[in-house]
């Protein structure tokens, strides 16, 4: 990582995270929680990082004894062992840090203790039973099928399977192991196969598709693989994608061609990682927005590209996954996540699920950050959800000198009485992307060197304690000010980087649409910002923005930070939970069921909320 | 027809009966009913013929006002115009019958009114739902999906159906007609077509292909059509079509193929008389023996080949049309009857459906007499059936001279001084079917020419009384007597017909098994035969029979003969029941369910019974 400006550097460490070996490196001070975020490790925080409920503890190897910060509530037998609080421990030093299974905030151990400290049982709905019924004798009446029924259970026997039977069962002297998805028997192998059953999760991402594979007889996940969406060639967003399938007949075939082959590529990825034959993988369980599930489906997105965005389906689907061209066993299905209404969808239906805000006691919020904002409401037993159009700036897009969040992009900056910035890999900035625009934004407002309407004043015009070093960063252009964040002999191109005066007004744009969908939720259900019992920051976007800074632009609403929290990704975890039990998935069509679909076009506050939501508040 | 012997010819006449038309030639003292069931017109008889329920009556067009027999409990009125009960009134010259429609005995009219009182619902699982359901509007929150449903009803929605839907809603502004399988949208059609909805009802005989078309909107019959199985021509009967596919690995997709194409010859031939496009065809129901549902699903019938004689299925299939190569509609389904095990297969349950054995109050014996004969045994709330091997002695096969129920065939045969016997077509004999087999030995019996052990005496062995024209007509050769029935100079070939010793002991070993069936069933309910309020004789064969002499030779029980009813071809009838009525349909699941499968190979009596069956019974 490269840092600016280098006289006013903080220290970077580096810190190795065991036993997965993952590596980051972060500024000095960074928390120990937040430093395993970046490492996609989510450590549990039910407190939301107050230090109280010690889910989060951590073991530094090779402790300092004399560190006693983040030992509280710890035993004194832990902390002389090195262990800490995650959420109060901060990075000051290169360091290797233990994260225990406990504290993990993780799909697997989430089903099988529960996050709220029940315990959940590993009930998937993909099961292998080993059968042996016999030779038939006259005094074992019965058919074939009502045979089978009798040993494995009263399942729904296809008809292709039902053709096979009759050879399967003599050619295998009445042995083999059955399976059965839900109440359906989806394939017969030979001999004891009941120990090998797998299964996938994967999250349909606009942007990134996200794989995992786990062993569906432990729980364990085995393996996980990631890639670009090969639909971002089609248009970045889904607005994009929808547009070319209206305007090209071909298109949405073409656009599920490449999502399917992008999966299969994926299965195969999983398959060669864990030595698991992608024959006994029998279901595979895909959360995503409406757009994308729709194409993956075949199902034309079309109309959702106009008022009033209609879906072609709302409960969940199950596929099999030969129809939809997926490598996997041939009786294999997929299960879709149910959808919302508009652009809410599985995605969102699996945040919910995985944050469990279908039995949140007390007003949450969810927050999925990205070029559609979903924002879910739980109060009162009751769940509302709605979607913004943010635009693409948090995603670095419609920024002059933005880009996506990978190698060269500034990703967080700080300003003091100068600049100090951090940079993605190890290279010269090239742009900046949607963390380090908030930053830049929230760090000016604070100084006073942009006001609320969301104006970067001239040099003249900011206030007297503004150091020299920043004010020289102020230019004016054509009556606007711009501020130059990146020197011209510092970054890679050699052109100077600014903070636009146009990139701020995204901001204010991309902000408010969602700052507006959530008082809008918030206004319906009678509520207060200051009511909510917590915030919930998911997706990839969420996870690396600085709450603060967030919440200083007015994206988030004006609550304490430590109300604030990070569940990962949440879209993904909720199809892990789909995946690995019935009871969970069951919830999907419950939550889909109970959820009232806010259209925002629909609500006559809107206009006048987003205006409002546009203006930066207070310091 | 042709008639022997003409000097002692009983005279012949024309009988047609309206509305259909149908026409037959019968001897003169034919019933009326006896009459009607040769034109294939079942009349309904819940009094068993005895003229006491008035359920049969039928108009004779120019009646003579002084024929006075058939009035029985028949207004004077109706008297004058002409109705006479079917039972009681006797064909002495050509007539024309106008049949009522509350006569008949049929699907419909079962359906629809019951034939004990009850008024039922015409109920087919298929239907139609047009719908409009208006523009979308932000209001009118929901999916394609959940709006459809909301307006046609909770149906599941294939995935390929969903994939059209997009596109076909917004292509035909919001309205359609839907059409549902049971809970399974089943396709979309293009306008308001609710009117137009068709099903099939299917017997899949081994040697007759019966198919019967139907309005479903009404349950009115509007086309029949019937083709030999062309399997015949793999084998005559069930187990030497069995045998084939042991035999040969391609055998099975063969058989499957021609029966298939029959079938689909048959909904051609029905779609073209009734004027109905095949498109419109929704749903087939079929009921077949164990051999030929398996055979036309591809499913494997070579465990029915050897003990324990196993079958591949038990519940109802329910398959796509398109998966057997069917032709109809794409999205029809095809209804294959629930079988109880062993030879007992789903043309057993369409019977006992038909006969509503399930709901009889008294004892009830249902025969179905075929180269197996099922036999299920109603008692005390519960159904015993079994299956036993008569052989094709009752298809005119392994007769010497024996041949089917086809032109040429000797079809009746009274023994008085000499031998009188009818003819099928405007032949001269060419053999005998099944029907004058049991004649032949009835009355031969009858007359002492025949004893108990089944042996034919020669002309010093006989009684008395015999007259010489019967005594010439005992031919001894190589120790044994056969019986002349037809001389050569008035046979078709030339070569005298006889009733051969050995056509004799065929008849007693087929009589004798389906008499131990009934006989094993009835002492495992603890009953005697005169404790049966009735006999029911379902099929082709048992429709022909003449019961008396059936009796008399010990293939029926001995009771009174208006305990023995004819109940037409149960297979057809229960198939139409299961497709103008979604709660007949289901009914056919609780017969499988609540029927005991009797082996007769495991029930250590049957050989003792089937020896002591063999003998003939006294008269």
């Amino acid at each position: 990582m490269w840092c600016l400006h280098r006289k006013l550097i903080m220290k970077e460490f580096k810190v190795v995270f065991q036993p997965t070996g993952r590596t980051v490196y972060v500024l000095s001070g960074t928390s120990v929680m937040e430093a395993a975020g970046r490492a996609g490790i989510i450590l549990q925080s039910p407190c939301g990082g107050k230090g109280t409920c010690g889910k989060c503890k951590v073991r530094l190897i090779n402790c300092d004894p004399e560190l006693n910060e983040g030992t509280g509530g710890l035993s004194e037998e832990l902390v002389c062992d090195g262990y800490r609080l995650g959420c109060q421990t901060h990075i000051t030093k290169d360091m290797v840090i233990e994260i225990p299974k406990e504290s993990l905030f993780e799909a697997t151990e989430k089903i099988l203790t529960g996050d709220s400290g029940e315990v959940a049982v590993l009930h998937p709905v993909v099961r292998k039973t080993f059968f042996d019924m016999g030779e038939p004798t006259g005094h074992t009446a019965g058919s074939d099928a009502s045979r089978l029924q009798s040993v494995i259970g009263e399942v729904e026997i296809p008809f292709a399977i039902l053709q096979k039977l009759p050879l399967f069962l003599r050619a295998n002297s009445w042995q083999g192991t059955a399976v059965v998805i839900g109440t359906r028997l989806a394939g017969l192998e030979v001999a004891d196969t009941s120990g090998e059953v797998y299964g996938v999760a994967v999250d349909l991402g606009t942007t990134t598709v996200v794989a995992t594979l786990f062993d569906l007889t432990t729980g364990t996940e085995l393996a996980l693989a990631s890639t670009m969406n090969p639909q971002v060639s089609y248009g970045d967003d889904v607005i994009a994608r929808i547009l070319r399938v209206r305007e090209n007949s071909d298109a949405l075939a073409e656009l599920q061609q490449v999502i399917v082959k992008a999966l299969n590529s994926l299965l195969q990825t999983l398959s060669e990682k864990a030595q698991v034959p992608s024959r006994q993988i029998y279901e595979i369980t895909v959360a995503g927005n409406s757009t994308m599930q729709q194409i993956l489906c075949g199902l034309d997105p079309s109309a959702l590209g106009e008022v009033p965005f209609m879906q072609v389906f709302d409960r969940a689907l199950r596929v099999s996954a030969t129809t939809l061209g997926i490598s996997a066993n041939s009786g294999a299905e997929v299960f879709v996540f149910p959808q919302i209404g508009g652009f809410v969808g599985g995605d969102t239906v699996a945040g919910v699920l995985a944050a469990a805000m279908d039995r949140a006691k007390q007003p949450v919020l969810l927050v999925d950050i990205g070029t559609n904002g979903e924002i879910v409401l739980a109060h009162d037993g009751k769940l509302q959800a709605t979607s913004t159009a943010a635009g693409p700036a948090f995603e670095g897009a419609r920024i002059v000198q933005g880009m996506r969040a990978t190698a060269g992009a500034i990703e967080k900056i700080v300003i003091e009485d100068d600049v100090i910035l951090n940079v993605i890999g190890d290279s010269r900035p090239a742009g900046l992307c949607g963390t380090a625009l908030i930053d830049a934004v929230a760090e000016l407002l604070t100084k006073g060197v942009i006001d609320e309407t969301g104006r970067i004043l001239n040099s003249e015009e900011v206030p007297n304690d503004i150091s020299d070093a920043l004010r020289r960063r102020l230019i004016e252009m054509d009556g606007q000010v711009n501020f130059v964040l990146v020197e011209a002999k510092d970054s890679s191109s050699g052109e100077a980087i600014y903070l636009w005066q146009k990139d701020v007004r995204e901001l204010q744009l991309a902000s408010g649409a969602i700052r507006a969908g959530v008082n809008i939720l918030l206004k319906r259900a009678g509520l207060e910002a200051g009511d909510l019992a917590a915030v919930l920051l998911a997706g990839a976007f969420g996870n690396f923005i600085r709450r603060s800074n967030a919440r200083r632009i007015g994206l988030l609403p004006q609550i304490d930070c430590d109300r604030i929290r990070f569940i990962g990704n949440a879209a993904s975890l909720g199809a892990k939970f789909a995946l690995l039990s019935a009871d969970e998935r069951e919830r999907t069509s419950k939550i889909r069921a109970c959820t009232e679909h806010v259209d925002l076009s629909l609500d006559s506050d809107f206009q006048m909320e987003f205006g409002m939501a546009m203006m930066f508040p207070e310091n």
